[in-house]
């Protein structure tokens, strides 16, 4: 088993994409980047705490930066780094699956 | 967000596949079917209580199915559905990109 040895980084992709808001959070960073009031309008469902811990989690993880603006008032925006960015053909190719048997 | 309405089975996919052993149990059962106690030589450090456990919940979600031969000693199989052998793209994407990212 060559890939043994490279499980605990898969799961750990696995993991954190399979937490609830994550995958819709980083869809809609896909469209580029947003402040935390553009995400509230697109995902109402989803609160103003959970969508902190959310963005945490994926700043910790080095997929979003925070960006600050220096403006009045101050712009703080969220954005998609590389790595964050490089999500996208995984989670379309889970999502042709997901789609595809999802009645089975 | 037309992605809204897919999110639920998009993160069951992820949810499943972020637990401890399961890809790797999918990845080993891509070579073909295996019988309980060539999964325990695979993968050593998994249990025999949890390594039942994943094979059930792989059952549930459709993703593998038990076979029993009817020999003598009776010889029980476990092997990919359909389902389970489509995810070997998703799996795919989801290391390599693990694996490019993993330094970051």
């Amino acid at each position: 088993m060559e890939n043994l040895h490279m499980c605990p980084k898969f799961e750990a992709a696995f993991e954190l994409l399979g937490k609830r808001w994550t995958g819709l959070i980083i869809r809609s960073l896909l469209d580029g980047a947003k402040r935390f009031s553009d995400m509230q309008a697109i995902i109402p469902n989803l609160s103003a705490r959970m969508l902190t811990e959310r963005f945490k989690e994926l700043e910790e993880k080095g997929i979003i930066t925070r960006k600050v603006y220096p403006e009045m008032p101050v712009r703080i925006e969220y954005e998609l780094t590389e790595k964050g960015k490089d999500l996208k053909k995984s989670m379309d190719q889970i999502q042709v699956w997901a789609e595809k048997w999802s009645n089975s």
